[in-house]
């Protein structure tokens, strides 16, 4: 299999696309996959994980940073800019097996051809550092003005963040530092510059941008390049100094763009050697499939003990840079299964955010914890009162998405139980978890209703993944999420002792144990899960199977707008049993063991003509469901799908008025779980992992690995054929 | 005082409103006050009280007769039509003491003038003919081709109703019967035509209009008058025949109109014997009062045994011609206080339609009985799931008027039990009303909910009056008169032994009394009702006071179209403090004697600023509680927002693109309520009545008949002077 993306031509409507599945990135900051010349009319961007700002009632948002990759080359006088659209020949290659990105451009000019080529790379190695090489070449002796500095116009959707920048020179160095709006925080961005050409360079400063300014007239067919390293750093990192960022610029300068690739392809060949899947027989499902991987592993904050990922990685501002569900639900299991320690880094973000979740439950006159939709650092809930915007009247829509989605706390309480068990390593539980998992309950607790004249408790007016119904009773998945969350709480109240000496005695200083455990457990037993009806089918909510039953073209066909939204009190899908993504389907294959094979099969059948897939969270519960039904070929499209969410056009870009464009990190962590879950087969018993394959049509094997309780395990399947071998 | 209402002069644009204003009825039948030659283009109706049709999917409403009044004239082969608005004079007048509308015009020809008075009333000895007589005077020898007959025409909104409409002329009378599309029932039109002058008349029928057609050579100032009886019987009418309908023509023909009109105002004088409410100092606001009364008695079913009042009483088919809350809790009194045999009738409806409101309880999957919000024959609820259109998209929205509207059970028992302690009567609860209350108290019980966590039993999920804010938990109002409901019927069922034998029976066999009794006493004791803050304000439900507190008039400067719904989900008032009309202030008014006169004030003190009043029911509580708090100052603009809520222009006439106009019997008997119950004092004490007037600026005195205990009482209030005398 080849690990290259490539993609020829070019089409200015493909701009913010492209720059989506270029990107480069290392957990620590993301690099959109931007042509080097492109300005924020483009959305270029060097986006930072866990720093955020707010600028007036604007939507708290991530940095991005200053664009240090900012270059471009004036030739004849003539500035040359990919975004004209005046190229003879353009093409982008990503080597998605190192991260490496890379662009060659042909221009033809009056008096001959002129090329730039260039790579770039987000350091795994050191991950505050970008480096890049650019190239200029001309079949002719060209006038060329080379300009490459830090442009801090970056793109900002709710900006502008810094209220101050101030860019310098240092001993040939280009430094540009921000002072953020709200709290103050510093951003710096230092690079460097090596030529393999005499460097006599001007530096310029104008209107926020600093630049060296090389003026060069070029021998014809010679390269001229230059190497830059970029640093970007913050006063919120921890164990990062001014002095750490200039040596990392030492050493480039010192050593050179090629020696920092061959440490970065060394690092991601370590990445790859558990982390990749190998599929015999559908080389495009392994490429697409491994394409996603290298997403996850882009975003994944190796570097940290404690952050999460957010909903669109590191692609951008979207989504409020936000951590939402998806990374428990749809995220986790590939680091779980392949880098136990970012699984924990994940987790360990939402222990540390109890608080957070704690202050969130209070402020709704509630107990507990209710974790925010859209969490950001803290655990502080970015998650609007107002979502979507009205296409008709332009006014903001109240959604309920912060205030209903309760189903939220229960993902947490999941992610770390199933942290647990599958590892076997409950330092998660005993640092700060159990009380986690407690608050979680607790939050559950207080909610329950019971009818006066009925027995069973009763969950009501929340929105389930399904968020086109808001506001509706008895959701079946958030039930179910919120009866597993009162187990769990109840099992390690009763089982406290098992956690050692010090957890049960920090435990039994908070909480009356055994009151709290019989409750929960009361709750749990008592909670109503609505069964399945006469012709199998779950009920989504009280009342779903009374809405107008009509098929996703006559709910489209109803549309008086193009972006209006499905959902809310009177959209299309509102009042209808269409609905947005997997919600029966996606408590069904979570607790598919508690249904006969029937059952799973006709909530399958029912729910998915009426699902309109709005999310690209859908698309992996249905796969993962379709295989445990027996129905690998109907799991295949979604998988696909899944897999290709970053790969092809076509993903939603907008939601109402608002851009919601960026990677797709769930659907990639979906992908993986079809893969291995689904069509592999794994699930995970008391002592290891179990293995059932179902593959699809055309795979004749695959190959991986998977960790379980501290060990390592190579699974090889070859047609009805599987090996499991524990590795050392 | 003249009672009187005169309006000179003719505008186009009021023509609608005046039908209102100058409405004749009698309870069977209401006669818009539509000039003679109006066709269906300016609304006029001969609009019949509690027969139904539906068209389709359009809203059901109720049957606008054929046409009867029906009459225009031909002058020198001109048509003169008052709607071309080319009359040198202009004037209508209504007779309220007798219920005689009269309606003068002069045109101005090329030859002459032409004068036509007329005059017509809605027989209040026989509800089933309508009196008319129609003068033509020349002052010239002018050609007068004169027309009369039956308009088969009929304004319908949601029409047409007569899948057939059958015309003919029997006798020299016309006759015209049509079959409604949905249940096939026959609606009967005759007349008759008297005339002072050789009547050789053509019968013409064309275009489903059957006409008589007269012409005349005049003489110079002459008076030349037809006298026209109609009769109008359906075939749902019990004990009403063809044959009585041709002995109230052949009477008509006998003794003509004026000795009709002696016995229409015989009947009036009668009702106003009892009915007037007379006041010193304030000609206006008694004139406005007797106005509003004159229109209740003008719709009162005195002919029936078991029949409510619509909404928009019988001025057309806006509201559906549908019963809702407005009667129990608004018209009820001045009926229950001067003619208590029409408030058992309004009350009978209800417990005979006891069956469709268990039904409707059914059919959402709850017990007892859950009245309908637009209630029509058999109680079946004709509020549509979508009340309003989308004026900036045109759909329909869906609203929860009927689904969450639950206060209207307990107003039937409110409306139960209030006709039962003032007349002293409990024939209504042994006929059928305990049943009543016992299924209202039911269907509360089966709505209440408790936290699991907590003690109180809540009501969730509900809209209160102000329907601006809708699906809300714990609204006041309505948990109040749920309490009261739920009080009602447990009181009953362990006092069933006061009621006799035979109910305390029929009740023992439908019921477990003893642990129903326990349940409902349990229940209302249990019910959570919001408590005065610390600033005495009662919030109106769980988090009103959390949402954005700003002016009426910020609110209404964010419509972006001036028909927009300010309610729903997202109206420009859903997520503010403003409401629609009187709730907190509603429930403090009803129950008064509960609360300090410094919780009543502070509450009126900060809703009234926050209300819109966008009901005409809410002037009314406002006026009530604002006398019980000693202002009646403050109370007296709201008495005249209802006492002339069908006597001056500006009543709200759209709810986004729908036509409400009609007239406001609500706040007539809302009008009679502030004047006897606010102004006057009047409450019900264990034997007879308690008088402590709150007079405002202008009063000297009020003087009024009161009906308590099966007894008649004088009240005369002269200033600080109070009088009460039982009558004979």
């Amino acid at each position: 299999m080849n690990w290259e993306v490539l993609q020829k031509g070019f089409k200015k409507e493909q701009i913010t696309a492209l720059e989506n599945r270029f990107l480069v990135g290392n957990g620590y900051l993301g690099v959109r996959g931007a042509l080097e010349e492109y300005t924020a009319e483009e959305l270029p961007a060097v986006n930072l994980a866990g720093i955020f700002d707010q600028v007036g009632d604007a939507w708290r948002e991530p940095i991005n940073a200053p664009n240090g990759i900012y270059t471009y080359i004036c030739v004849d006088g003539k500035t040359l800019l990919a975004q004209d659209g005046e190229m003879k020949e353009h093409e982008m290659r990503l080597d998605f097996r190192h991260g490496i990105c890379h662009r060659k451009t042909v221009w033809k000019t009056e008096r001959g051809e002129v090329t730039v080529t260039s790579e770039r790379f987000a350091d795994h190695e050191n991950v505050h550092r970008i480096a890049m090489r650019y190239t200029v070449r001309a079949d002719f002796h060209a006038e060329v003005e080379l300009f490459t500095g830090i442009d801090g116009h970056m793109w900002e959707i709710n900006g502008p963040h810094f209220d101050s920048l101030a860019g310098r020179c240092e001993n040939g160095r280009l430094v540009m530092e921000g002072v953020t709006h709200e709290k103050g925080a510093t951003v710096c961005v230092e690079e460097t510059v090596r030529a393999d050409f005499p460097k006599e360079s001007k530096t310029e400063e104008a209107d926020r941008r600093l630049m060296h300014h090389f003026s060069l007239v070029t021998e014809k067919d010679r390269d001229y390049t230059i190497e830059k390293a970029i640093v970007v750093f913050t006063s919120q990192d921890d164990d990062f100094s001014k002095a750490q960022a200039d040596e990392l610029l030492d050493s480039f300068e010192r050593e050179g763009y090629e020696a920092a690739k061959r440490v970065q392809e060394a690092s991601w060949e370590e990445i790859w050697k558990y982390g990749a899947v190998e599929i015999d027989g559908d080389e495009d499902a392994m490429k697409a499939l491994n394409y996603s991987l290298y997403h996850l592993q882009s975003i994944a904050p190796r570097h940290a003990k404690s952050m999460s990922i957010p909903a669109r990685g590191l692609s951008g501002q979207t989504y409020k840079g936000a951590v939402f569900w998806d990374t428990e639900m749809f995220i986790l299991d590939y680091f779980l299964f392949t880098r136990p320690a970012v699984a924990h880094t994940l987790l360990r973000y939402r222990v540390d955010t109890l608080s957070g979740a704690i202050k969130k439950a209070k402020d709704y006159g509630l107990d507990g914890a209710f974790y925010a939709w859209e969490s950001q650092e803290g655990g502080y809930d970015a998650c609007s009162d107002y979502n979507v915007t009205d296409v008709f009247t332009g006014r903001p829509m109240r959604t309920f998405f912060k205030d209903k989605q309760i189903h939220i706390s229960a993902a947490i309480v999941y992610g770390i139980m199933r942290y647990t068990k599958i590892t076997g390593d409950d330092s998660l539980l005993k640092e700060g978890g159990l009380k986690t998992v407690i608050e979680c309950a607790k939050f559950y607790y207080s909610l329950l209703l019971k009818r006066v004249a009925g027995t069973e408790y009763e969950l009501h007016d929340v929105i389930g993944p399904d968020e086109y119904h808001e506001r509706v009773n008895n959701n079946g998945y958030t039930n179910r999420m919120a009866k597993m969350t009162l187990q769990s709480a109840a099992d390690i109240l009763n089982n406290l002792d098992s956690y050692g000496k010090d957890a049960a005695e920090s435990i039994s200083a908070l909480y009356p144990v055994k009151e709290l455990a019989g409750k929960f457990a009361d709750a749990a037993e008592n909670l109503y899960i609505p069964e399945p009806g006469d012709d199998n089918v779950i009920e989504q909510f009280d009342g779903y199977r009374k809405l107008e039953d009509c098929s996703i073209d006559t709910v489209r066909s109803r549309l008086l707008h193009e972006k209006e939204y499905w959902g809310g009190a009177y959209g299309v899908a509102t009042h209808t049993q269409v609905i947005k993504q997997a919600d029966v389907v996606a408590m069904l294959n979570l607790y598919s063991d508690e249904y006969p094979p029937e059952v799973l099969k006709a909530n399958w059948d029912y729910y998915e003509p009426r699902t309109e897939h709005g999310s690209s969270l859908s698309a992996s519960m249905y796969a993962m469901l379709a295989c445990k039904c027996g129905m690998p070929q109907k799991a295949y499209p979604f998988f696909i799908k899944s897999a290709k969410a970053d790969l092809v056009e076509g993903g939603k870009e907008w939601a109402g008025l608002i851009y919601i464009g960026g990677t797709h990190p769930a659907a990639a962590g979906g992908a993986y779980m079809i893969a291995v879950e689904g069509f592999g087969g794994v699930s995970f018993a008391e002592n290891g992992i179990r293995v059932n394959p179902r593959l699809p049509g055309d795979w004749s094997g695959m190959r991986f690995y998977v960790c379980s309780g501290g060990e390592r395990y190579y699974v090889n399947i070859s047609g009805e054929d599987v090996k499991v071998e524990k590795i050392d």
